[in-house]
């Protein structure tokens, strides 16, 4: 495994792969790999030549008041798991790197934003699709691999790649859970022991939910009650939302005629959690989606 | 000469030629083509193995009180001297083509804009370069051709694609002007025989400019004093901008230690015209900028 720190080091690098017809694979991250993480790299590698890891907590995403300091770092042990599941190239830049002064201009998400977690991290999305503008021009990916717990950025970066026409195939994969339901994140770490056992009805609240669209119920109104009645009853987290919206263009929806998603975020003292299923309109739980 | 009108089929015949290792030159116009343009498809035929231009009037960078439906057009015209000036791929998508319903996505340029042309287009800029980037995506150019006469135009296109890492590079063609020095222009025939006739002042003011930078006079006001005045006496135009500023950052100067525009834009009835010219700080004029 290649660790390149330089934009132009990257950048000559995947000229070459280009030149000799490699299929290029990129997994972008914020670091602190976890399962998650490496479920998108191993993808990644059955589908392309060549897979691009990049670890960059991107300043732009981050608002006034957010985490972005204390976001959790670690280099050493990250590079370890990258080289474990045979990444070729970790790309990890300094923030001078990726934003040198005198920058003129950002991408703008115009839809898709005013809701679920964009709803309380103004200019956020602006951020993620900036950077990732970025990144898939250096890495000249074909394909970009991403989370589906983040459904609300794989909405807006499967609109944006559209939008921009940008010459890669976006594949959204499944979130990875523990045993016990939590989806993987590396904000788990800042739960206590109490809130981690609590975390677990998150998951929990969802797939009563999918229980009720399963059996027939098309009241969207009463499954978002009954979710957060969950929610409040097993945890003490503070809810942030419970929304039922139409995926990808998470527009509300009072009928399931298309697929759809069932998004929930709630705060713990040591963390915001955020989790969601994407389901078809009978209620079957949507997994890859490229 | 072929002529596409399809995203689609544009992106797979580029995808071919960077298969075969050519280079790609892209020329983007909004027809109604006259010798500024074709004297970019030249410069581009100089240096790479395929030449497209597209032809696209781009609703997203007219203001609603703009002339987006007067804007001349003449397919037929814009097609001969395209084939003439031996353009390999002529790019001519509709309106519907390049912006598809359920966009959600927008290039936003922050800086580089409140002065010039741009302090009287609000959200010009931003259109433009969100074309741009969906044209260079779509036509994967190696090298993009613009000329200097929009001058603002190009120092936010180098901007944005340095900022995006966009694997282009662009080249600034020096403006060309009729026998009597005005700058060429689609907009030029809107003016009535009148109009035209002092049109050629607005390139005499400039000449007259430089000479006094050339003479080693270094007050920026009184320069900018002396061209509107020049303008007043000489043209019964309205007078939008007269200005002096750093390029291509395109801040307030008092001095000329580095490269800088002296730009003018001047309003008559039948058309808004502008011109400029880029001179080092002893007052040479700067050519192709790379």
């Amino acid at each position: 495994m290649k660790v390149i720190r330089t934009v132009k080091e990257m950048s000559s690098v995947t000229d070459e792969f280009k030149k000799r017809g490699q299929t290029i694979g990129f997994v972008p991250t914020m670091g602190y790999l976890h399962e998650g993480h490496t479920a998108l790299i191993d993808y990644a590698k059955q589908q392309c030549d060549i897979v691009i890891t990049s670890i960059f907590v991107n300043p732009l995403q981050f608002g006034p008041n957010e985490d972005f300091d204390q976001y959790p770092r670690d280099e050493e042990r990250d590079t370890e798991l990258a080289e474990k599941h045979r990444v070729d190239i970790l790309f990890m830049p300094s923030v001078d790197e990726m934003y040198p002064d005198d920058t003129i201009a950002k991408v703008s998400i115009e839809k898709r934003t005013n809701c679920l977690c964009g709803k309380s991290r103004p200019g956020h999305f602006d951020g993620v699709a900036t950077v990732l503008m970025k990144l898939f021009h250096i890495t000249k990916a074909d394909y970009a691999y991403f989370g589906l717990k983040d459904a609300q950025q794989f909405a807006i970066v499967k609109g944006f790649v559209k939008d921009f026409n940008l010459p890669v195939h976006v594949v959204g994969i499944p979130t990875v859970r523990e045993k016990d339901g939590l989806a993987k994140s590396s904000r788990n770490v800042y739960l206590n022991t109490n809130e981690r056992a609590e975390a677990t009805h998150l998951y929990q609240s969802l797939i009563l939910a999918q229980q009720f669209i399963i059996d027939g119920n098309q009241n969207t109104d009463m499954i978002r009650e009954k979710v957060t009645k969950y929610l409040e009853e097993h945890t003490s987290g503070k809810i942030d939302y419970v929304d039922i919206l139409s995926y990808p263009k998470l527009e509300p929806i009072t009928t399931f005629d298309n697929q759809f998603i069932i998004a929930i975020a709630v705060y713990f003292n040591g963390a915001r959690l955020i989790d969601n299923i994407i389901l078809d309109p009978s209620g079957k739980m949507i997994e890859v989606i490229s």
